[in-house]
């Protein structure tokens, strides 16, 4: 997951208008302009993008897509907000046809369910917009192999030490029998979700800290291009940096609240009833230490609980710490504090639920047309890009 | 450079018809339908290739141009064949933007001026059809990093040996200070090439020898496709192993004709007048051997013309060899022998320098206007095919 920002668009280098030819492009040039008046250029562009994995669980919501929603509600109107689900990333590793198809319509349906309004925010799957995987092969070309090799996320995702090479990992290898071989894609996607940023002329990306090496890539991959061909139309994006919310698992709070987790009761879904939250919450792990206080390393359980309340109360509290020390202290009891969370939990979720199942009860059809405008609009702005970036290319009549 | 051809399309694995949500599709879905009658399905589809270098000289138009308009002349009507300027691979290396535009735009008009007819083949430049990109990006999640890093070509054109390793290349290698790094698009273009074959359901490709590798993975990366899938959407292509025709340099006759070369003497353009073709046959390195024989080890320059002659008059002669011994003999001074090539050459260029000269003259606009129809066909064909692929994988709403 990751996510991204634009300031206002630099203008275009002054050329010849080319002639274009591209069959699609031809189609719908009358709905956009490639070059829009000042007043209509975004002044920041943020991009973000989310894996389809279904529907997501407390963790998630509180990490990755309440922040948007937030982002959504507080940017300036003339912010341009655009929030991808990022299935071309899910391809780099084996899927289920099925599941992932629905883990797709969940996603969307999340974003719907959780407040991000798609006549405010650009809502789209990447693998709908074909610019994406063009301009990912266009900047294949500037992308080193060495530079790729260094980076660490296709090792973690392969479970391999940080000096691992690409090329232990080919059947032939004598080395590692047992792992399944590196493919391309897992390996040069850091190029994809460059292209991704890039793309839309992203000016800010909310990352977590663990895509910072990714997007530096990004920003030299930028720089790289606007230098070899003496231009100015990629834009080098910034990072907006989120604190980091580390939810953990109910069951075993020294572990990250996650789906793979074979417990269901390890993690509160989004969808869960007032009643399965009431029994998750009841059931999590503490301690046996009297009162509430936040020490992660000591009172995980506990500590997870304050998290959770601390980032349902915006506001009430400036930390964690300050909220254990203040509002709650040695006098409420652990299960006093499980009746706090799960009742702002439910209060949290209980509209969100409602919406998501309101969103999956109607038909394909119906979420279709949901989805159509702002698929319209990514390409809307992607296209014109892509028609630039071959131009300064050389790729163009 | 390469080439492609295909038998009946496979049914289509039966499933419930999906939604179908692409922004462009949308538009488009009247003009092509993706389950054609049985007898609109195509007997073969031939895909081929080549990179925009300008103007060809008379060894790419014997060896890759002309055998297309012959397979163009002879085919069944309802084989299907795609001649594309396969300029995503030019960019894997350094290109000037001014000269790849406009060398796009000369072998766009060779392609016109050999004879190849829009009317009956769908002629195309591969940026111009946005699926290219889409399918390698899909095909990357197949292909093996191993399997990719034993391809020689990269190699090759990086001068390096065999058994180089892409990471010996890294800016930081000590081993390769001269040695500008290896790009991410250059290492893993067979995947493109494996693409623009696949992308067409392409039956059979005319490969010359050297591309014989690139077709094997084309192959395998089909097979693993279908069995992933459990599903038969994947052509795997047939070679149709074209006779090499080296034409050799006419000033160092050991060396094949290149547009690298720095002497333009030693070259024949397409587009060169009937003064030039003599002037240049006339100066062409022979040796003092009296008489004619092909030997093209004692008698390099000799055998060269006699080749180029004997390419030039089809029907004639079973082989150079042979002609060599019944038509010209012992009895035919080289001197005659450079007459008979200079005629031949002006005869067969005569008409293809004139349709040459026509197109150029054109507008930009005008030649725009002849390339539509062929992006629209290409893409007609494509875009079905990449729908069926993305339903497969789970990317579909």
């Amino acid at each position: 997951m990751f996510s991204t920002t634009t300031t206002r668009a630099l203008p275009r280098s002054a050329s010849a208008k080319p002639l274009h030819l591209c069959a699609s492009c031809r189609r719908t040039n009358s709905s956009f302009s490639t070059s829009s008046p000042a007043d209509t250029q975004p002044l920041r562009t943020v991009f973000s993008g989310i894996q389809p994995t279904g529907i997501p669980h407390l963790g998630n919501y509180l990490g990755a897509l309440k922040p948007w929603v937030q982002l959504q509600n507080e940017s300036n109107p003339r912010d341009r907000l655009l929030f991808s689900i990022v299935d071309l990333h899910a391809i780099t590793v084996k899927q289920d046809p099925l599941l992932l198809r629905q883990w797709r319509r969940e996603m969307f349906a999340t974003f719907l369910a959780i407040g991000l309004d798609p006549n405010r925010s650009i809502l789209f799957a990447q693998s709908e917009v074909p610019q994406h995987a063009e301009m990912m092969w266009l900047l294949s070309c500037f992308a080193s192999m060495g530079y790729l090799s260094r980076m660490t996320q296709w090792k973690s995702k392969m479970s391999l030490p940080d000096n691992a090479s690409p090329f232990d990992l080919s059947p032939e290898s004598s080395k590692k029998k047992d792992t399944p071989a590196l493919k391309l894609g897992l390996f040069s996607y850091p190029v994809l979700q460059a292209a991704d940023i890039l793309l839309y002329r992203t000016t800010h990306v909310p990352v977590g800290e663990d895509q910072a090496q990714h997007l530096e890539f990004t920003r030299e991959l930028a720089q790289v291009f606007n230098s070899a061909y003496k231009t100015t139309i990629m834009q080098t994006p910034q990072t907006m940096l989120s604190p980091a919310k580390r939810i953990m698992s109910l069951t075993d709070p020294r572990k990250k609240m996650s789906k793979s987790d074979s417990k269901p009761q390890s993690r509160i879904m989004i969808t869960d009833t007032k009643e399965e939250i009431q029994t998750k919450i009841s059931k999590a792990v503490t301690d046996s230490i009297p009162g509430v206080s936040y020490d992660p390393q000591l009172r995980p359980g506990v500590s997870n609980l304050i998290e959770i309340l601390y980032h349902l109360s915006p506001g009430n509290c400036p930390s964690p710490d300050q909220m254990a020390n203040e509002l709650l202290g040695t006098d409420t009891s652990p299960k006093e504090l499980k009746g706090l969370v799960a009742d702002a939990i439910d209060k949290e979720l209980a509209p969100v639920r409602e919406r998501m199942n309101e969103v999956m009860s109607k038909s394909e059809a119906d979420i279709g047309k949901l989805l159509v405008p702002g698929i319209d609009k990514a390409r809307g702005i992607a296209m014109p890009h892509i028609m630039k970036m071959k131009q300064e290319m050389g790729l163009w009549w």
